[in-house]
C-alpha cells in the first residue's frame, strides 16, 4: 500500500476542516503509514484526527505509534476515548496500552470495558512486560483432543479473530496442551479423522515467566510462526506469534548496539540537540573522570615540570573525542538500520550533531578545565606553564575534539550507506583511530598556539 | 521437544553400531536439535549418521547446521548423495545450498535432479543472494481473481506444499498480483463467494531484485508473516516469509555488532585461538599502525629527550588494549544473544581468550618494538633511554595489556549476564575505559620497572 498522500497535504485538509475527505484516504493507507504520518504533525492535529477516524481504524494506528509518541497521547487521552480505541483491539495490545496508563487512569479506562474484558486484562497485566505472558494474547482455536478435523476446521471458520489464526492447539480434559495441527494440514486430511492422529508434537512452548529473549531464540531455532504459552501445570493459556516477537529482536539487537557504544538506547534522531546532551552526558562522565583520574596517574610518573609532561592530558582528550564519535555513530547506525535516517536529511543531521558535539564539548571542557586548575592550585602540582593556561588548553582542545567526532560520528556511516557499504564499519578501528589522531593532533595545536 | 539424548549416548550408539535405536532417537528429535548435536561430533561420525538417517530427515538436519559446518559437509559430500537430500528440500533451500557447491560439483548434483527442477533452480541462483529473489522461494498457492473461495481452500488442501501454507494469492490473467486473503479469512466466507471480493491489497510487495534489508523493515513495520515477490512487470514470482526474514535480521544485527566492534563477523566460538588470531589480527592491525604515526607525531611535538617523553607512546598502548578488549567483548556479547555462549563455560573460554590476547600481543608487540626501533635506529630520534630498551618496554606493555583487555573484554559480559545485566553494557564506556587505566598503568609500570 503506498502512501497516498503527503504531510502537506494532511495539513491543508486539516486546516480546511474537509474532514470527509481526509477520512477517506486515512482509511485507504495502512495503519503504519498513517502512523508514521502522524508523528510528524503537532498533537492537537493527532488528537484531532484521532477523534474523526472511526474507532477500529484509530486503534489500530494507535499501536503502530512509536513509543514516546504513544506516551504522549495516553497522556493527553480522556479515558472514555481511550476506552472505545482499547475495545477494539487484540487483548495483547490491550494490555500493551493499559500497562503504560497510570494506575488511577487505568481503572477509569478499566470502568468503561465489558466485565470479561477486564478480568482478562487484570490477569494479563499481572505478567512482567518482558516475559511470555506479558507479550502473549489470551485468544486462542483451541480444541480437545478428541475433536475431529471437520470440527476443528468449523472452530476457525465460526469464531471471528482478532488476528488471523493459522494453527489450532488441540488439548486434554485438564486444559494441557497435547500438540497442534496447521490449517492448511488441516485441511488435507478426511474431516472425520481425530485430532488426536493428526496433530503433531510443538518444537518449542513457552512458559508463561520465560524470557521473552530465550523465546525469540527458540523461534529463530526453530522457524516457527506460533508458539503457544503453557503455566506451571501445562494448561495451555495464550500463544505468540511471530511478529511480536521479531519486535523483540529488533529491540535486544539495538540494545546492545546501543550499550556497546555507551550510548543511550531510548534517544530519538528527533529529539532536540538539548534533550540529546542530556541523554548522552552521563556515559561520557565515566570517561571523563576515570580519564582525568588517568592524568593524575601520568603526571605522578613523569611530572610536569616540562613543556614535555604535557602530553599528559593527551589520553583523556582523545578518550573524550573516541566515546563523543561512538555514540554519535551508534545511533546514525541504529537509525539506518531501522530505516530512520536517509541520505537525503544528511546536512540537517550534521549541523545538528555539531551543536550536540559543541554542547557537550562545552560541557565537558568547562568542567574538565575547572578540574584541573583546581587540582594544580588547590591540591598542588608544578607546571612549566601557568595552571590558568594549562586548564584552558585541556578545556578547549576537548570541546574542539568532540566536536568534530560528533560530526564525524554521524557523517560517515550515512556517507558509507550511500556508497552501499555497511555504515556499521564507521564506527569500527577506522574511525576510532581516526579520532584519536585528530584528538592528539588538535591538543597539540592549541599547546602551541596558546601557550608559545 | 526435548534433547532425547546427549552426546556421549550418541557417541556410544555409533561406537556400537547399535544404527536401529540411533534412528529411533534422532527421528524424534527435531532436526535443529539434531544439528546442534553433529556440530559436536567429528566428521567421520556426522557422514555416518547422514547416511543412515533417511533422506526427508536428513536433509532436515542439513539445512539447520550452522554455516561452516555446512560448508565443511558439501565439500565431503558426494555429488549424488547431495542430490538425494537436495531433493527433498524446499526451492529456496535447494538454491541455498546449491549456491554453496562449487560450479564443477553443481553441475553434477543437477544432473541428478528432475529437468523441472533443474529449470527452476537455474532461475533462482540467477539472483543475488541478498535480494528479494535469493531468499524467496517459488512455491505458491495462487488462484485466478475469478475463482470462488470454494476452489481456494481446494487449492491449498489437494496440492502437497513443502511449507505450510497460510495465504491465497489472487492474479489476473496475466499473472500480476491484485491482492491475498489469509485462509482463516476463506474459511469464514460462504463457498460461492468470488476472491475478487474477498481478496485484501497486500501492504508490502517486494520487488525480485530488492534488498533483503529493507525487505526485513517491511516484514518488521507492516507485522506481515509472508510478502509476495513481484517481476518488473507486477507478475507474482514467488513469495518469502517471515522465518527467513528472522534471519536476514539477525545477520544484519550480528554483522552491524561485529562492525562496530571491529571485529571479524566470521568468528565462531569454536575456532582455534590460531584462527581466531588470524581473522582479528587485521583490524588491529589499522590501529597500530596509526597509533605509531599518532607516537611520531607526539613525539615531534614534545621530543623524547627527556624521561617524561616516554609519555608519547602511551596512546598506541592504549588504543591496543582498547581495541582487542571492544573485540573480545563483541563476540562473547554475540555469542550470548545467539544463545552459543553460557556461564559454565568460563573457565574454559577465558583460558583461550588469555591465550588469544596473548598471542596477539605478542604479535602486535613484537612488531611495533622493531619499529620503534628502527625509526630511532634508521630515521633518527635522539631518546633518554637506549632504543632498544625503549622498544622493549613499548613492546612488552603492549603485549600485557593486550592480554588483560581479551580476558576482561570475555569474562566480564559472562558475569554481567549472568547477573541478568545485559552484558552489552561491558563493551560500553566502563570497560573502555578500565581498560584505557589498565593500559597505561602497565606501560608506566614497565617503564619504572625495565628503565630505572
Amino acid at each position: 500500500m503506498e502512501k497516498v498522500f503527503t504531510i502537506e497535504q494532511l495539513e491543508k485538509l486539516l486546516n480546511t476542516s474537509s474532514y470527509s475527505e481526509l477520512i477517506n484516504k486515512l482509511d485507504a493507507m495502512d495503519p503504519a503509514d498513517v502512523a508514521d504520518l502522524l508523528e510528524e504533525i503537532p498533537p492537537e492535529q493527532q488528537d484531532k484526527i484521532f477523534s474523526i477516524l472511526d474507532a477500529e481504524k484509530a486503534s489500530d494506528v494507535l499501536i503502530e505509534l512509536e513509543q514516546n509518541e504513544l506516551d504522549d497521547f495516553i497522556e493527553r487521552a480522556e479515558p472514555k476515548e481511550l476506552a472505545k480505541f482499547i475495545g477494539e483491539m487484540a487483548p495483547d495490545d490491550q494490555a500493551d496500552i493499559l500497562a503504560i496508563v497510570d494506575t488511577v487512569n487505568r481503572n477509569k479506562v478499566m470502568d468503561f470495558l465489558p466485565e470479561d474484558e477486564r478480568h482478562k486484562l487484570r490477569a494479563l497485566l499481572g505478567y512482567d512486560e518482558e516475559s511470555a505472558g506479558g507479550i502473549m494474547t489470551p485468544e486462542l482455536c483451541v480444541v480437545p483432543i478428541n475433536a475431529t478435523v471437520q470440527e476443528a476446521v468449523m472452530a476457525i471458520a465460526e469464531r471471528e479473530f482478532d488476528d488471523p489464526i493459522s494453527m489450532v492447539f488441540a488439548i486434554d480434559k485438564q486444559g494441557r496442551l497435547q500438540g497442534a495441527a496447521h490449517i492448511s494440514e488441516l485441511l488435507s486430511k478426511p474431516g472425520n479423522a481425530k485430532m488426536r492422529d493428526v496433530i503433531e508434537k510443538v518444537q518449542a512452548v513457552a512458559k508463561v515467566d520465560e524470557d521473552q529473549e530465550s523465546i525469540a531464540n527458540n523461534f529463530r531455532k526453530y522457524d516457527m510462526l506460533v508458539m503457544p504459552v503453557v503455566d506451571d501445570n501445562g494448561v495451555l493459556v495464550g500463544r505468540i506469534t511471530v511478529d511480536d516477537v521479531m519486535d523483540v529482536m529488533q529491540e535486544e539487537a539495538v540494545e546492545d548496539i546501543a550499550h556497546m557504544a555507551g550510548a543511550p538506547d531510548m534517544e530519538k534522531h528527533e529529539d532536540s540537540p538539548v534533550k540529546i546532551v542530556a541523554l548522552r552526558m552521563p556515559w561520557l562522565m565515566i570517561t571523563m573522570f576515570a580519564g582525568l583520574i588517568n592524568s593524575i596517574i601520568i603526571q605522578k610518573m613523569i611530572g610536569l615540570t616540562t613543556i614535555e609532561g604535557l602530553a599528559a592530558y593527551v589520553p583523556v582528550v582523545m578518550a573524550m573525542g573516541g566515546n563523543t564519535g561512538m555514540q554519535a555513530s551508534a545511533i546514525t547506525v541504529r537509525g539506518i538500520a531501522l530505516g530512520e535516517i536517509e541520505y537525503g536529511k544528511l546536512f540537517k543531521l550534521s549541523l545538528k550533531e555539531i551543536l550536540v558535539g559543541v554542547l557537550m564539548g562545552i560541557s565537558c571542557g568547562t568542567v574538565t578545565a575547572f578540574l584541573v586548575y583546581g587540582k594544580l592550585v588547590f591540591i598542588g602540582g608544578v607546571t612549566a606553564v601557568p595552571p590558568l593556561k594549562l586548564a584552558f588548553v585541556v578545556g578547549i582542545s576537548m570541546c574542539t575534539a568532540m566536536g568534530v567526532a560528533a560530526l564525524c560520528g554521524t557523517i560517515l556511516p550515512i556517507i558509507l550507506h550511500k556508497w552501499k557499504i555497511d555504515p556499521a564499519l564507521a564506527s569500527g578501528p577506522f574511525v576510532t583511530t581516526g579520532n584519536d589522531l585528530a584528538a592528539s593532533m588538535i591538543y597539540f595545536a592549541m599547546c602551541i598556539l596558546l601557550l608559545h
